[in-house]
C-alpha cells in the first residue's frame, strides 16, 4: 500500500453520493490499481455502498466524518461551520501527510475557500485557479481560470500561464505547451489595459517552459492550435457555460432533426459522435497554486465522470504537478532578470 | 419616394461588395419595396453590378465616394484618412436628414469610431453599445454589448438595459422585455463590483419599461427565458466568439457522424435545423446609443444575410427605436428619483 497514491475522496460531495463514488472507484480500479482511496464520510452509508463491491474494499479506508457541506451553502458559511465535514477533513489530510492529492465532487465555492484555508499557497503565487479541460479538434486544451478569481492582475495571469503549462506538461506530455490569452482580438493592443500588460510582459519573457503565442478569440477556443487558454476567472467562467450552452442547444436540436431510420444508419458514427464529446471524459477541474493539489469532480457527473477525475488525480500525483509549478516559477524570475 | 424609409448603404464595405450588396437589395425588394436606397462608393464598379439588375435600379441612387476603408486598418487610422470613404458619407448623409439608417458591412472597429465621431450620442447615453441578436429554444434574444466598450460601468450597464430593451420592444414586439445580468452566478452577491451595484439599482428601479430579472449564467443565454442580455463588450465578444465557435465545432462534427443515407433519410429535418440555425436569419448587428441608428452587417455574410440586415434596419427605422430609447431614458430617471 505504501507505494500507492493516497487519493482523499469527499465521499459525500455532488449529485448520488457515495454510491456514485464507490462505482467511479470501482470503474478505475479495472484499469489501474495504483491508487489508494481514503473515503471522507458518513460510515455507515459508505459502509452500506461498500459491501456491494468487494473488489473495491481492498483499496479503500473509511475515515468518518459527521458533517458534509450542502451544495447551496455560501462558501464562507460552510468553511466557518465545516470543520469535521468531509470535504474540509479530506483536504486536510494532506497536511498530515497521509494523502497526495484530494477529490471532491461537492460544493465548488467551499472547496476552493476551505482548500485555501488549509494548504498553503505556492511561495510566488497570490491567487490559486481552477483550471480544466476543454475538447477541441484532436485533443484536449487546459484553460484557466474557470471561476475561482474574479478579478486578476497581470501578475496573476502570468502565474495562470505557468501554472497551467505545468499541467498541460503533466497530462499530456507536451514538451513547450502553447499558450494564449483569450481576448477580443489577435492584436497586441486589443483588450483592457491588464491584459495589455500581460501581453507585452508574456512576450519578452525568456523562459521557455512555455511557448507564448498572443491572443487567441472565443472561437478559436476549439480549433486545437493552443495548449494552454489563459483569461481571468469572470471571462473564463462565462466562456466556459457559454460554451457548454450552445453545445448542449446545437446537440438537442440536431438529434431532433434526426429520424429513427438515420438514427440507425449512422448508429456507430453518432455513438463515436457522443463518446467524443462527451464531458464524463473531461471531468475534473483543478485548483492550481496550492501546495498540494486539489480535483473538483463535477458535482452532476456520474460513477464514469468520477472514475476520469480519478484517473486526473493519478497522473497529476505521478508526475509531480506541484514540483513542477514551482520549478517554472523559478525559472520565470530568471527569465525576467534577463 | 419620400414616404420610403431611406437606407445609406456602404456599397463597398465586406466580402464580394458591391456584387453582394445589390443582390442582397435584391433579395430584399422581392419581399419590400418600402425602403429606398442610397448607395455610396465606386460609381463605375455600382453601377456595373446596377446593370445586372434592372429591377432594382428604380429603388437606388448612387453617390460616388472615391475612398474604401479597409478591413485591416486600425479604426483610428481609418478616421482620420477616410472622410472621402463609402462608410464615412454613408453615416454623414444621416445629418444631413438625407437618410434615415446607415447600413455597413465594413470594418467593425472603423465603423464604430466613424459613427460616433459623426452622429452625436444619445443625451444621458455615455457609452454606445453594439447589440446582437441571439438564437435561443423558440425566439432570437437581443444581447449587448458585444464589443464596442471594453470596460463599462454600471451606469453604462444600466444604459444598456434601457436601450436594449427598447430595441427588443422594435424587432419583437414585446411589451416588456425580460432583461438579464450576464455573470458567473444566480445569486445577488455573484461577480465583480460593477455588477453587483448594477444588479442593485436595477432591482430597485421602478420604471415599466422592463423586466428585470437577475442574473444568468453562460449555459442559459440559449434557453430563451430571457429577452436581452447585458454585459461588458469584453465579455460579450468573448461569449459571442465562444459560442460560434462550439457552435462550428460541435456542428462539424456531428455531420462527419452521419453516412449518406442518414442524410438523406433526414433530409427535412436536417433542411429544418440549418434553417433554424442559420446565421443568415439574425445578420446584423446595431449600435445603439446614437443620435442615428446604423446597422452593421457581418462583413462574410452574403447576399441572404445581407438581406435580412436591410429587413432589420426596415424595422427599427418604422418603429423609430432612436425615440424609444429616449422616452426609456426619460422613464428611468423619473423612476429613480421615487
Amino acid at each position: 500500500m505504501s507505494d500507492k497514491i493516497r487519493i482523499a475522496v469527499d465521499a459525500m460531495g455532488g449529485d448520488n453520493s457515495p454510491n456514485k463514488i464507490i462505482d467511479g472507484i470501482g470503474i478505475s480500479l479495472k484499469k489501474n490499481t495504483d491508487n489508494f482511496f481514503y473515503l471522507f464520510g458518513k460510515k455507515d452509508l459508505i459502509t452500506k455502498e461498500l459491501n456491494k463491491y468487494k473488489s473495491v474494499q481492498n483499496y479503500c479506508e473509511i475515515i468518518n466524518t459527521n458533517d458534509v457541506i450542502l451544495d447551496d451553502e455560501g462558501p464562507l458559511t460552510a468553511a466557518k461551520k465545516g470543520k469535521d465535514s468531509s470535504m474540509w477533513k479530506s483536504i486536510a489530510s494532506q497536511v498530515e501527510a497521509k494523502c497526495d492529492i484530494s477529490l471532491s465532487a461537492g460544493n465548488t465555492g467551499a472547496l476552493l475557500v476551505i482548500s485555501r484555508l488549509i494548504l498553503s499557497t505556492i511561495e510566488g503565487i497570490n491567487k490559486p485557479a481552477l483550471a480544466g479541460l476543454w475538447p477541441s479538434k484532436n485533443k484536449l486544451n487546459v484553460m484557466l481560470d474557470l471561476g475561482a478569481n474574479i478579478e486578476c492582475n497581470e501578475k496573476n495571469l502570468i502565474d495562470f500561464s505557468i501554472m497551467g503549462s505545468a499541467l498541460s506538461k503533466t497530462l499530456f506530455n507536451i514538451n513547450s505547451p502553447k499558450v494564449a490569452l483569450l481576448n477580443v482580438g489577435l492584436e497586441e493592443n486589443k483588450g483592457h489595459d491588464i491584459i495589455k500588460k500581460t501581453f507585452n510582459i508574456l512576450k519578452n519573457n525568456k523562459n521557455n517552459n512555455f511557448n507564448f503565442c498572443g491572443n487567441i478569440e472565443g472561437n478559436q477556443i476549439m480549433n486545437g492550435e493552443i495548449d494552454v487558454i489563459v483569461t481571468d476567472g469572470f471571462t473564463g467562467n462565462v466562456a466556459l457555460k457559454t460554451a457548454e450552452g450552445t453545445a448542449n442547444f446545437i446537440t438537442k436540436n440536431f438529434k431532433k432533426s434526426l429520424n429513427k431510420f438515420s438514427m440507425l444508419f449512422s448508429y456507430s458514427g453518432l455513438k463515436q459522435f457522443s463518446k467524443k464529446l462527451d464531458p464524463r471524459k473531461y471531468n475534473g477541474a483543478i485548483l492550481l497554486g496550492l501546495q498540494g493539489p486539489v480535483v473538483k469532480s463535477h458535482g452532476s457527473t456520474d460513477a464514469l465522470g468520477f472514475a476520469h477525475s480519478i484517473e486526473m488525480c493519478s497522473k497529476i500525483v505521478k508526475s509531480n504537478l506541484i514540483e513542477k509549478i514551482k520549478s517554472h516559477l523559478i525559472d520565470v524570475d530568471q527569465g525576467s532578470k534577463q
